[in-house]
């Protein structure tokens, strides 16, 4: 188990106080081998694995249980907050005792078309659970957790957002020591190498998976996002930009700067590149602005956006900001345009207590992208930076 | 992008293959944000990740294709052998072109009630899929990819058994490393913190996540299996088991190795645990010469068992033996008791080229959990061990 029963206790008492909000009766995670196919659930309220078919049921009052398998018991009981009960050849029997001992009206399940992060539940565990329960009444009362899982997640409690922003600290931190050592001619990959190596030195993990943590993009011909440093050098004239964050406490961090390599002679950047980076801050500043509860996602993102493209910019292909917790991308709500990609998720109000990164982008042509991804915590009636902001273009001279 | 494009392109076209034999046209993998919720098929094909939702489609003859969001698409052209489309808005419009090219009357999807590696698919993921296609054929043609699947990640190519050798060598030279810091009084932990210290020296990582590899059980207290290793220390007359693997070049090992802490005076094992180390490498034995082409998963774990039960010892609660791959437990056939929570997977009969674990434990009263874990692959007629065998109980005095 990695996670501090203290923590899952405290998600697991939430969840219930959610159920009871949401009038629903049960929540009921089914998973097995998560370790190989995880349910992001987990995270939440087990904070560790299963190997056999297992059931987490979380009632809107009394005790949770979970049903596992014998070699799976002990740990379970030991680290996490449930009532267990191992078995050796069938989950089935145990499942429905403890369905029938509850008779749930309206009981949660995690699947979600929109969201990843209340997704967990496979299309071959669900017919796994159909089964199990024939006969009985309790697939027909089966709906999506969604609504409550993405509240879960994404109303933190002080001690999650102070996580977060400790992991901005260090992604900060490790910033500082970059610009140290930047300098045209090393490679994408070489100023990956720097920042794994000084993450490991600090003792942490990288956000997500380290062949793309950090990404880091330079000049005109770049990837721009979602890719693997390359072998590609650093030249004078070129935009770089670096997405990247760490993982403290279970936490995460995840933001993006942008440098510009003077070419010989230079003493600032070429007007075309100094413009380019002034409407993107700008569109931040308009999106934070935007940013208070009540406001439905893609208002946010189109007031952040429309600033890009009414200055002459190809609008972003991504979303101006996603929610950040256990996971960079930490499901919920999304500051998005609405396309078809993100269903209902840019129509969900914006919520105290949630977490967003703001990260428009745009392309200054024969320079490269700049991007720039700050996090900020949703306050009674705004937002609050948890990111020590980039307020101009770092510049590297040689 | 973490896989080399020569072991993909491998596989796709070993794919093919299989779909011709199995007659069907078409095997889709429709997966998102797949560093979080990881579809085990992408390993295979991909070698990578994407963020948005993305369509695979191998189809029986011709190119494999790929629909991705435009951010992830450089990437995966640049890095895996799929024609590559990007959409911003939604992969509606595009996945219905293709399949609508293809036309394929017998569809492949990835899910299974018992085969975990053949289950990427989720419940969300699955219903935004029939949601895309309303009003085609396609949805009715669906049919579980686990046959197809289970094959190839389960028939492995010469450079796959070399690969997990060379897994399994690395780790035999890990468990020499430990035997000379083995002494009583040091806990699970320390034990555990020793082999990753070896383990990160070689560069390696482990096989499964590292907090419960290497899992460590000492004495006859210990949680035996699928649990951290404890503050527990080791005392003179514990039997000590180690459950570890490590990946190399993609593949990985899965290793148990078992030794005794002498008490003052003993100069060998006690009668009990003597015994039951013998009868437990005899049951590894039976399983082994039980193992050949053709032959049902649980008929070999029968040969096994009954060996452990015949001399008096309680059976283990588990399988004899899994698949091991690109992961630990890899999925397939399993050498594992008619147990309904393995549904059908002891009744496939055994095929050359996979590789399996022999893994019996028995429990010695007072003293603590034997457990010896081999690597064996399927040839023409038998098997062959991988692993240099555990062939007498290590002892540690002092």
């Amino acid at each position: 188990m990695r996670v501090k029963t203290a923590l899952t206790s405290e998600k697991i008492l939430q969840a219930q106080a959610l159920l009871r909000e949401a009038g629903a009766d049960c929540w009921l995670t089914f998973a097995r081998e998560t370790a190989t196919l995880p349910d992001p659930a987990l995270d939440l309220i087990l904070g560790g694995h299963c190997v056999w078919p297992s059931a987490f049921l979380i009632p809107a009052e009394g005790k949770a249980t979970a049903i596992v398998g014998s070699l799976d018991a002990q740990n379970i009981r030991d680290h996490a907050p449930f009532e267990v009960t191992g078995y050796v050849d069938s989950i089935r029997d145990p499942l429905r005792r403890a369905l029938e001992g509850m008779d749930p009206k309206r009981i949660l399940i995690n699947y979600s078309s929109a969201d990843v992060m209340a997704d967990g539940l496979t299309l071959g565990m669900h017919r796994l659970l159909l089964e199990i329960l024939e006969g009985t009444p309790y697939p027909e009362r089966f709906e999506s957790s969604e609504p409550v899982l993405a509240r879960l997640r994404s109303r933190k409690s002080p001690a999650e957002i102070e996580s977060v922003r400790s992991a901005v600290k260090e992604t900060l931190a490790l910033f500082d020591e970059l610009a140290g050592f930047l300098r045209t001619g090393l490679s994408e990959k070489e100023v990956a190498d720097f920042l794994l190596g000084r993450t490991a030195d600090r003792g942490l993990e990288t956000a997500w998976e380290s062949d793309q943590c950090p990404a880091v993009f330079t000049g005109p011909e770049s990837a721009g996002a979602h890719a693997s440093p390359t072998r590609r050098f650093i030249e004078p004239g070129h935009l770089m930009n670096i997405d990247f964050g760490v993982r403290k406490d279970g936490y995460v961090s995840d933001l993006q700067r942008t440098w510009y390599f003077l070419k010989p002679g230079e003493t600032g950047p070429p007007e075309a590149v100094r413009r380019g980076f002034t409407v993107l801050l700008e569109s931040i500043r308009r999106g934070a602005e935007a940013l208070r509860p009540g406001i439905t996602g893609w208002e946010v993102d189109a007031a952040a956006r429309t600033h890009i493209t009414s200055a002459g910019y190809a609008e972003y292909p991504h979303a101006l900001g996603h929610q950040v917790g256990r996971k960079a991308h930490d499901g919920g709500g999304l500051l998005a345009p609405r396309w078809d990609r993100y269903k209902h998720l840019p129509l969900l109000p914006v919520e105290k207590d949630q977490v967003y990164t703001l990260e428009p982008r745009l392309t200054v042509p024969g320079h490269g992208v700049a991007t720039v991804e700050e996090i900020v915590v949703v306050t009674e009636s705004g937002c609050r930076f948890l990111s020590k902001r980039q307020e101009e273009l770092y510049l590297v001279r040689g």
